[in-house]
């Protein structure tokens, strides 16, 4: 039976039909579009101006990605940030980006928003002292040598720079300390505790320069710039509310702080009448007692009956694995979100099936109205569909989970599936400073290029922007003024691409 | 308004319920109950014996996981598989799911499925030449110096051996060419170019080594054994049907390796009974011409049309980032799919709206009948629901996604949804030879412990086994007899694992 030579076989048997069948790419079709209608923004009109913008945006995208598709060693959004960071303002792509208004950052941290850069200028202040170890730095505002313990010794910063053959390297070695990022580094694998140990001590340096009092003024003036900068026109802000002291050793209790914000922001809008203004959620750290956290629940709930327009809400940070999981909370936590609003960290872990992970489910039971990060969700089609259901927005923040060791290749990030589900999502930053980003051009840029598809266009970008309006907690009334100013300013945007001379090699229709 | 001390109102605040809400317990074990109940594995009920073997199962997963989550950096799970492979064999949990019936292995390619151990030993058949350059090797069974060019020279394996110092440290050497694996090296990220350049040098070098007649035959059955002493009782393999010489330079077509498959494989069964067979899935690399495709899908139709039990399918394989897409295949694919079944690789990339990624679009228009890696697929819910309401199975190689650079953590492998999801999932190999590992158990161990959550079971592996079966291209009455022997090593496996004297120590009730 198997006795005929096989060539001979093959050659009695032919195939004649050539032809792509009826309706096959019709139906292939089909599925394409369903999934794009699905998608995050797929459900965006572009008018005709946007149209010509867009195309620019996708030959710049397609160009840029195409260039590296071929050359996957070249792909840098698959690396560590910190390796092509410095090459970010390089692409056309991120020019687009970096110009365009969107809208609100919904998820940062009050101490580590500021660039290092900056932060280095409010060294020169006039009686800093600093106590260097040989991996972290205390700093002090005295008139006198400050009484604190330091295991080495406490000395004048401007001494320490005025004495240094170098002022500039001093500074950069300075600024070391208040960021995670280095230029010329090899970004290998570290866990998760052995980063998270790293960012503490970043945060540590960070807070003993700005806890006091005339720089933490400076300080909040610099970051608003920075993220008015860089398009950002409402921000909700973290905060623990830490005492602020003065030269002479006077401290100040939280209120005092919530008053520096409100003052320096109101002073800023004065200056920025398109600038929408802050609120605050007041945080608390999960590793502390339940009573602790109980005292802060209290607070917030009277500062809020206080100041209503200003207190969006409560929540629990620090590292989400270490800490206490919601459900140690619940009796307090179910009670308090009668009267405050949650906007709990949640699901912040590569786990599954801890108590980290489940924090998922006790944010959601618990009404939180959007969750900080989320980044476990995908794995929960339940909580997904719970979440869709209630409208639970997600405060997504790629870059943090990058360098905070939850993922390496961005590719693998479980945004691109939020995207692809259409989910609430919304992209923010975390902690910009700590690693050197901006605001949140960096974040777009990295979501835009290496998470989101490779069709993914300006309805995706313009969503995202509206989802972080409607998911704020803004009132209907500043709402809708931040919409007009975001309207008006993507208008303008909009003609910018379409008018803008250094596109027309690009040959766009 | 703002002067009381914000000390003075805190205290004037009190909160005094402190208790979990009614119902709340009961919602978040409701959700949880779903999910379980969604996730692959969750109906399966299990008997009493069973339900004790889960207990042991789970008490030294819980352990295993325990003492590594508290030392992130020793979850091995999360780095390359090369950096914990040797460290698996410790693993109490590892041992029982070496133990465990798994039914069938579905997706692995036919040269790359034995441990490089058992190839180096093949190399001591005579008549062997090798010509070495610094990074690969060509091998042939010649009675004189093979006419093919070397680069180097050719030389006969034997008298290299003899003439080394240390013949030990030479096999090592040898060894290096036939895998992937090093047990003393960094395993930093390389990008899957440069992995898929390495792997083809190794697919190169075994395949000179067994192409060889004889030396395939022994291949086969070594293979053979090793699989069925991993507990795996039925294998589909995807073969490309190389012609195989002897040692006068006779060349044997296709058809030849064919029988040589299935009078292997019959000779096997002979001494392993309880061994059920294999199918071939005959391939031709997508790199190639429509026409050469158009002929492998010829003799596919032939050869299946003349030994309908052996021939499953087709499907096409190599890199797909580089090799055409599937659409340039539609005419051809959607016309011999009416006579031939095809178990097509798609989607087996970390991008996302590009060709390789649209793969998975054409695959489930073009009818596969299960599809190979679909690693993308979690991010295109249209075609997840296709997927499912077609009852498409997805081939999943965990650990070939690894080596082969889709995903380092391999927490964040797409696994992990599926499982969520139900998926018909099927766990398989790809290519375990390649890197040294075990026929299916490393799969299933690192699947368990590092992808699943921590609260997946034996109910999980269970389905997982139960899965392979399911979706094998076997026909219903070897089907029953794959299903009778199953259950009937699965029963044994249950009560060995509740009998055993090592397990006394977990205190399980």
């Amino acid at each position: 039976m198997l006795t005929l030579a096989y060539t001979t076989l093959a050659l009695l048997v032919t195939i004649t039909a050539r032809t792509i069948p009826d309706n096959y790419n019709q139906e292939r079709r089909a599925l394409l579009a369903e999934e794009t209608l699905t998608s995050v923004g797929g459900k965006q009109k572009l008018n005709d101006e946007e149209t010509r913008a867009n195309e620019i945006l996708m030959k710049l995208k397609t160009n840029e990605l195409n260039a590296s598709y071929f050359n996957p060693q070249h792909f840098n959004f698959s690396k560590h940030y910190f390796s092509y960071k410095k090459d970010i303002e390089k692409s056309r792509v991120y020019q687009i980006i970096r110009s365009m208004p969107k809208g609100a950052v919904l998820h940062v941290h009050s101490s580590l928003m500021l660039h290092p850069d900056i932060l280095v200028k409010l060294t020169y202040e006039e009686y800093l002292y600093a106590c260097y170890t040989h991996d972290s730095i205390k700093l002090q505002f005295s008139k006198a040598t400050p009484a604190r313990p330091c295991a080495n010794k406490w000395a004048l910063v401007s001494e320490l720079r005025n004495n240094s053959s170098d002022p500039n390297a001093f500074d950069a070695h300075l600024r070391d300390y208040f960021t995670l990022y280095r230029e010329n580094e090899d970004y290998d694998y570290v866990d998760i505790n052995t980063v998270w140990k790293r960012f503490n001590k970043v945060y540590y340096a960070i807070k003993s320069l700005i806890t006091y009092r005339p720089v933490r003024e400076k300080y909040w003036y610099e970051t608003l710039k920075q993220f008015y900068n860089d398009n950002v026109m409402y921000i909700e802000v973290r905060s623990g509310l830490p005492d602020l002291y003065e030269l002479d050793g006077t401290k100040h209790g939280k209120r005092y702080l919530v008053e520096l914000y409100k003052n320096g922001t109101d002073k800023f809008i004065e200056e920025h009448p398109d600038f929408i203004g802050i609120k605050l959620i007041l945080t608390r750290d999960r590793a502390q007692s339940i009573n602790h956290v109980l005292e802060a629940i209290n607070v917030t709930r009277q500062l809020k009956a206080e100041m209503p327009d200003l207190i969006a809400g409560f929540d629990l940070v620090g590292q989400e694995d270490l800490g206490r999981p919601l459900s140690d909370f619940i009796p307090i936590l179910s009670e308090a979100k009668e009267e405050i609003n949650l906007y709990l960290h949640a699901g912040e872990t590569a786990w599954l099936g801890t108590s980290t992970d489940e924090n998922l489910v006790d944010a959601i039971l618990l009404g939180s109205k959007r969750i900080g990060h989320g980044y476990a969700l995908t794995k929960h089609p339940s909580l997904m569909s719970a979440l869709i259901k209630k409208d639970i927005a997600l405060e997504v923040n790629v870059i943090s989970n990058v360098v905070l060791s939850l993922v390496h290749d961005v590719r693998n990030h479980p945004l691109a599936t939020y995207l692809a589900l259409g989910l609430p999502v919304v992209l923010s930053s975390d902690d910009p400073g700590a690693w050197s980003a901006e605001p949140l051009s960096h974040d777009f840029f990295v979501a835009f290029m290496g998470v989101a598809s490779k069709r993914a266009d300006l309805r995706m970008l313009k969503q995202l922007a509206i989802n972080s309006i409607v998911y704020s907690a803004l009132e209907e009334d500043r709402k809708s003024r931040l919409f007009a100013v975001f309207y008006d300013r993507w208008d303008r945007f909009i003609k910018d691409v379409i008018s803008n001379e250094s596109y027309r090699d690009l040959e766009v229709s």
